[in-house]
């Protein structure tokens, strides 16, 4: 008999599912129907920014597959513009409303995958409704900011936010020759890095001209009389022609709580490492879940394409009959400003801390080709320790061309538990193109080593 | 009272033994004198084909640290033009040859650091010493090539031996504006990669303009009456205004041959872990010594400036009463030829075979980059898996600009023994700048775990 498969939600995670599971089983085996509330399925979210500062042409080449790929090549029924707005899982059915007719019905399934992705972070600032104020989550959101863009009169840009989304759109922005001002509630651009390291985004950020307001939430916005938007902090009133509004967000999991199915002190829905949850034919992947860190030992949501599309298939591969795992997370993320390039690993200094860790810190400043190559740029390292182990628990990188795709020499060490001494005498690749005699990773390595050792010779 | 270590050889190896020793012993304590036969210490031979090209624009550039730097700020005292001829081990003793003089002297040492470095792989060819043909192994060699290249005449060039230096000469003479023809004796430029990953490199070479002659063994070079260098291989004859050999090379262990000090059987002094000679208070370190391969078990001779310079750390470090060990090569190197860069480590599919292992590969071509985003390029990787476990046995990039230093992920997983499967669950970054969403060495592991999972499921 065919067996029946329900996806809510059809981007990365939901149709990496889809397609896991129709590799596995035939159509006859496996019936799977998918239902997006929004217009596109499968898009790449993380290249919405470059697609306003215009280093992507066109909005097409963000759209991996298209709902027609997807049934003539995948025999997947992707339904577009279809909300699923209650889940029965005693009855295991799902009530779906079409977004155009208001008709709802309800459908059965056999295995349900919940891909509902995530909301921003907070309820709205007051004004966030306006013309002019965008967020910036989904496609439509950056097709309407690049609309709106193309209104000439457009000068002055707030950019409320200064994480990844702030940053790249910051860039964007200014790439775009608009007035950029940002301002963030933290008393630093990127949370995730510590002080020492962000500061090298802030200055990049006011080389490109970015006025930048740090310390300064804004609680409110408004439309002037003269049609300028206005946002306000507790110290000033910041003008602009467009607000784009980067907060982060937190999974979208009010759906699944609605139901049966357990959430997480995180607000991610709780899975097993098989993306299975606690209720039976149910499995949930992507930015609605929340997953393992592995340094911390602690339960976390983190919305990433990467992850999610891993959690997809791995739920795509059970639900088929595979058996797969998803083995966690240990919170590596990757941006740029400009030609400024920013990552990180495992735990900041401080989280290090929080945890439990006994933790300790060494910052090394090198440069990414060895030093008399032509386009070496400047790299500086932070590595977090565990004191007087020297385990790795954490790493940044911040520096010039080259620079951040180190932190995946860094993730594979931290991910197996190497200490900073072991990773020194690792054989990484040298030649001047490519890096200085000491790679700044052995050269930070050997730092931290260096550091523990002394911490234990000194009791 | 104050003892005394004597170093032979100056450059990478050597000067960081010394160094070294210096930071942990005075110059009360410890004595430091440095034998060196040539005009420079301390530089990057690395280096030397980027000077040759023009990307690097003195030789300056080159010279990491003068005997002036050593003496005043470290107070070692390394001596030039000293060639030492023979190690009297029963007397702890060493005879040196002041090459401006001829006259010679006996030196008594407490602790001697052999770092003698390499000597070209095979005798000469017979016209090796013809005016305008060079080897490519001091900075003195890479001054006189730059020298004879400033004569205009000097139009047609060719390169013998397509390893990483034939490669780096031809890039660097490519760009010099000459016509540059390259033979060698395998079937393939690159030895050290498999042939579907070579032939991307014998691409780059043939659309640069490179005559390529594969499979054709020079063996002899003579001067014609016109004044032509002519170059004989079994099957042709090739002219040229100036000859390069870059023919590897072998560990430049003679001087301890001649004593007591064990050599091994790659032609490589033997060491401990700690760089320690089976002779007390003898130690060696750099392109002298055999290392002990990680994967292979087996001991490899291994040219290359990381490994003299972490081994003449560690050889520095023991001798100056502290503790360390050198944990050994996995085979990381890497290199470019113009645009396209390329990167090893582990084994090769042929070499695992050799070394007893039931192996197989995948190869997956991808992009640098999102494929959407600007300056995405090609990359290819190549995995080399035990079966049926899946551990990772060796890794092969070449790709476009990014591509190569990915190969230091796959350094991390090979020393640690990963599996293909567990590298493919591993939380690499990802962002459109950096990487598609499965990022290439994902991608790679995580078909190589399907591979491996396939032959596991059809024994």
């Amino acid at each position: 008999m065919t067996r029946r498969l329900l996806v809510i939600g059809g981007d990365a995670a939901g149709m990496s599912a889809a397609s896991q599971a129709r590799r596995l089983c035939s159509a006859a085996e496996l019936d799977i129907v998918v239902f997006e509330r929004g217009r596109h399925v499968s898009y790449s979210a993380c290249g919405m920014p470059y697609l306003v500062g215009g280093d992507v042409a066109s909005v097409d080449h963000l759209i991996v597959r298209t709902p027609a790929t997807f049934r003539d090549s995948y025999a997947i029924d992707a339904q577009l513009g279809h909300e699923v707005i209650e889940i029965d899982t005693g009855r295991a059915a799902v009530r779906v409303r079409s977004l155009e007719t208001g008709s709802e019905r309800w459908e059965s399934f056999d295995e349900l995958v919940i891909a509902t992705g995530a909301i921003a972070a907070r309820s709205a600032i007051p004004g966030s409704e306006i013309d002019g104020v965008f967020g910036f989550r989904t496609l439509d959101d950056a097709i309407g900011l690049c609309r709106h863009l193309e209104d000439t009169t457009v000068r002055r840009a707030l950019v409320i936010g200064g994480g990844y989304i702030g940053l790249e759109v910051a860039e964007a922005l200014v790439a775009r020759g608009l007035d950029v001002t940002m301002a963030t509630a933290g008393e630093q651009p990127m949370q995730t890095l510590d002080p020492e390291m962000a500061v090298l985004v802030a200055d990049a950020l006011r080389a490109a001209g970015v006025a930048l307001h740090l310390g300064e939430r804004v609680h409110e916005i408004a439309r002037s009389s003269r049609g300028t938007l206005t946002a306000e902090t507790p110290t000033r009133s910041l003008a602009a022609d467009v607000v784009v509004m980067g907060l982060g967000t937190r999974p979208n999991s009010a759906l699944a709580a609605a139901s049966t199915i357990p959430i997480g002190p995180t607000g991610g829905i709780v899975t097993d490492a098989r993306m299975h949850t606690p209720v039976d034919g149910v499995w949930a992947a992507g930015d609605c879940v929340e997953s393992r860190h592995r340094v911390s030992g602690q339960r976390v949501a983190v919305a990433l394409g990467t992850h999610a599309n891993k959690q997809g298939r791995v739920a795509g591969t059970n639900l088929g009959g595979g058996n797969a795992t998803f083995p966690g997370v240990i919170g590596t993320a990757i941006t740029r400003f400009r030609d400024l390039e920013i990552a990180r690993t495992g735990l900041g200094e401080a989280a290090a801390l929080a945890a439990g860790f006994d933790a300790t810190s060494v910052t090394s400043d090198s440069t990414t080709r060895a030093g008399y190559f032509p386009g070496a740029a400047p790299i500086r390292t932070k590595l977090v320790v565990e004191r007087p182990t020297g385990r790795l628990l954490g790493a940044q990188i911040v520096g010039g061309e080259g620079a951040a795709k180190r932190i995946d020499t860094l993730a594979v060490a931290i991910w197996n538990r190497m200490t900073a001494e072991e990773l020194s005498g690792v054989d990484l690749a040298y030649a001047p193109p490519f890096a200085p005699v000491w790679d700044p990773v052995l050269l930070a390595a050997r730092k931290a080593a260096e550091l523990t050792e002394r911490e234990r010779a000194q009791p």
